[in-house]
């Protein structure tokens, strides 16, 4: 009776949502608890002052506010709330519209399909929605580019065929200079014109007010503009017409999918203690499996197909928002925690043979939903449907685990519906906001990306310059990077490419390290 | 020049796939290199025997001839030999004559989509190279069903809908006694004898000779059957029938991607030294990076959209290899290296900035693509097109990753084709096979994998007790617990499962861990 005495401590249970959260699997000895009394206490007033619109992104001197978009009557001033609530009226609005056909592609009846260009976080929750909240029965199927790559925009218009003329577009970008979002757009809008239509006519836009799309869809006519605030991080944005627009274009109802994030919420605002606090007993589970210092993993694993996509939501929430260098007094740390995962059981056949045998050097997380399906089973063994086999795969998976000492939590839902996916996203949200108070960093900016594509840049300078330097005498790697005075590998790399894929009369002979180039 | 002598130094090429890896950031130093000279000489010796038929399996006592299957010729005998040139005969034979419509569906004139059931090594590899080879002019449209969830079934089936009629279903397990693909063949027969079809004739199995799978075959009369030997080992069966025989159907050459592994399979098996072989130089950057303990994790990034899956098919495949308890020797080791990835620049946008900025707890993995799409190209920025950027993105990230000493490896492919795709994946199985040798364990058992089968089935077990416990009574956990002589954590998980699929007059009330169950 004992480890269920164990069990009844760490099992947190919300009557309304009827979600739950194991935690008692996670080591979480009294001593420890005991010791991070100080920072939980931190933590929830750290959150408090968040919440009231302090500047907490202090690099990019922004407030965050993605809590706000579920609570609009907590925002800060009463411009903000409008703001957010005239947006949601009419994200529901236009959705209407275009199911009614008033708003229509001039070729076509109806919209029937739906493209979402973007990327990171304008891509990572719509995707995890349209699979998560999606049926056969959706008012409009949803696509999606979130990628540079020509092959990848080629598959997708030869996969959508004729149903372009029926296509919406939406294109997804704050700051509209988005490069892979940018490349989608134009992409996407000479395929319009390859077959007679105009772009203008199938376009809406979600970005800053202001930002150079912002001008550009004012200025030839789309569709209509959505507004992405600056006080809402790319990752946190799922929540604003980023993720509510293409949901609610689906015909999902997106303020149950609001008031599940709103239920989330109060329950972890208000509760003051871990156990009347999910998202604070589980960054302390973090906390405690990892050292605050994230020397373990998380492995997520729904066991359910529609969740599939969480693992890679999560991703980005988390490592984006922990994976940082200088913690808020400027001290490096390189903090983070690695995630990956996909679904159970299937991942039990991919990788659980290390989870339990190998390197201990992570901690799972079950993500269980209740209800197997609508309608009945039939038995595929005795007494046994196939859920009871998903049931049973996911306990004994945690029982194997929990007999070698890994660690494992279990968040469960009784069914995914836009309520439970809204409170699921809103725990983790909040979660992170937690951790990151724990281990005093910013969870709210990302100055390491800039690094990558600051060099990119360059690199595209270089292509220019080399292109430019091109003559019709055969030139190798040595020859081209002195004429250039560039770093000889970075010339031999884009020499490689720009031979793969010839344009403006150059031409290529030679392989690998004696690869040449000239312009014929 | 320094820099450009190291670059080239590290740089393998290999003239007829023109397939390269780079390893000059894996911080291979010579005193690294040196001192793992005896292993590398032992890693090859230990190839010699495996491939010459040794049982390199010692816990399950079996062959280990994946190698063989592009390769016939090397098979240790002649009897497997001609096996494996049978089937791949009997496969493109099949294939053919699907595609020809003489192996038809009973109501419809050709089969035209291909319902794939497997999970694990059953579906990883079929999965990928569906993504990776397929297009919009395949002979037929793959789907999967990798699991056992309800919910997914029925997704799966609403959206084949009336296309039931002319689909043809693989089923693939090795033992045939696979719950998630036993009961996915259940369910799809029960989804085709719903619409007054039989399943036998819309089925073909791969399977092991003899196994419960293949009786039920032939005993029905299904469509086909094909042989799963076990010889090959589920994580390295792709060029066995398992994923030649869908890819024959998509339409895609077969023989092509046999070659592609013969060819780099003689590259890596020839190549004495770790210049001359690239499957050794990559494990001894992975031993590197990881100083033989998995410290690091694998992050895989191919920057190409139809290589998305590539990280789950080396999740399995180095996972499952690799994450062993105890060593040759019977010590415990606890070994492993954990994968995560998806793809980029995609993944720049969720988690580069831990990678830059965090925990340095991983060396990533560039998988290039040279060329970039079919047709020409419209120019998205002034001289650059989408692929110049998605090449601009890969460089501009290694070199952000390197500045900040994080390590990192290429590997570069002209094309996307079956012919690179299978050197591709021979390329991965040798390394691994390596890797193994240096670190000292079995790559080709799976033992943890059975205690979570183990615990699973108690769990079933005990949920037909626990539904034959129930009376007219409503009864709460711990009166169920006491009553079936359970673990109350148990009972209680089992309990929420029943009251959540309620079935057999099962009725619930209360919820949490005041849930009550009884009999009706």
């Amino acid at each position: 009776m004992s480890d269920w005495k164990h069990f009844q401590e760490f099992f947190l249970h919300h009557p309304e949502l009827d979600m739950s959260l194991d935690l008692s699997r996670m080591n979480l000895t009294s001593d420890f608890l005991a010791s991070m009394q100080p920072r939980c206490e931190a933590a929830l007033a750290d959150m408090k002052e968040l919440e009231g619109g302090a500047v907490a992104n202090p690099d990019e001197k922004r407030q965050v506010g993605h809590y706000w978009l579920r609570a609009p009557r907590i925002a800060p001033t009463p411009e903000l709330r409008a703001e957010i609530e005239t947006t949601l009226d009419y994200i529901e609005d236009f959705a209407r519209r275009v199911h009614s056909g008033e708003v229509a592609p001039p070729t076509q009846r109806r919209f029937t399909r739906l493209l979402s260009i973007g990327i990171g976080g304008s891509a990572l929750g719509p995707q995890f929605l349209a699979a998560a909240l999606g049926s056969g029965d959706d008012k409009m199927e949803v696509v999606f580019l979130d990628n540079t790559d020509p092959a990848g925009f080629d598959a997708l218009f030869e996969k959508l065929g004729a149903d372009l003329a029926s296509t919406l577009t939406v294109v997804i970008s704050k700051s509209g200079g988005t490069p892979e979002t940018l490349n989608g757009m134009l992409e996407t809008a000479e395929a319009y014109r390859k077959v007679g239509l105009t772009f203008a006519q199938h376009a809406v836009a979600i970005t800053g007010n202001g930002s150079v799309l912002d001008k550009q869809a004012d200025k030839e006519h789309w569709l209509a503009r959505f507004p992405m605030w600056d006080w809402v991080g790319g990752r946190t944005s799922v929540m604003s017409a980023v993720g509510l627009l293409p949901l609610a274009l689906q015909g999902v109802d997106i303020r149950s999918f609001l008031r599940g994030a709103q239920l989330m919420d109060v329950w972890t605002r208000d509760g003051a203690t871990w156990q009347a606090n999910p998202a604070l007993a589980l960054a302390l589970a973090w906390y405690r499996a990892g050292d605050g210092q994230g020397k373990k993993d998380m492995v997520v694993l729904p066991y359910k197909d529609r969740l599939a996509l969480f693992s890679r939501y999560l991703q980005q929430l988390v490592m984006e928002s922990l994976g940082k260098a200088q913690d808020l007094d400027g001290k490096t740390v390189h903090q983070g925690i690695a995630v990956y995962g996909n679904k159970g059981s299937t991942d039990q056949h991919a990788y659980v043979q290390q989870l339990r045998d190998g390197l201990n050097n992570f901690f799972a997380t079950f993500v269980v939903v209740l209800h197997d399906r609508d309608g009945s089973s039939i038995p595929v063994a005795p007494d046994a449907t196939s859920g009871d086999f998903l049931n049973g795969f996911w306990m004994g998976t945690r029982q194997a685990l929990s007999e070698g000492d890994r660690s494992n939590a279990v968040v469960t839902l009784p069914q995914v519906t836009p309520l439970h996916v809204g409170a699921l996203i809103a725990l983790y949200e909040r979660t992170v906001s937690f951790y990151a108070s724990f281990v005093h960093i910013n969870a709210y900016h990302q100055p390491g990306v800039e690094a990558g594509k600051k060099a990119a840049a360059s690199i595209l300078k270089l292509q220019g310059e080399f292109v430019g330097g091109l003559t019709s005498e055969w030139l190798g790697v040595s020859a081209l990077a002195d004429k250039l005075g560039a770093d000889a590998e970075t010339v031999f790399l884009l020499m490689r490419h720009l031979g793969a894929n010839p344009r403006d009369g150059i031409q290529a002979r030679g392989q690998g390290l004696q690869l040449e180039l000239r312009r014929g």
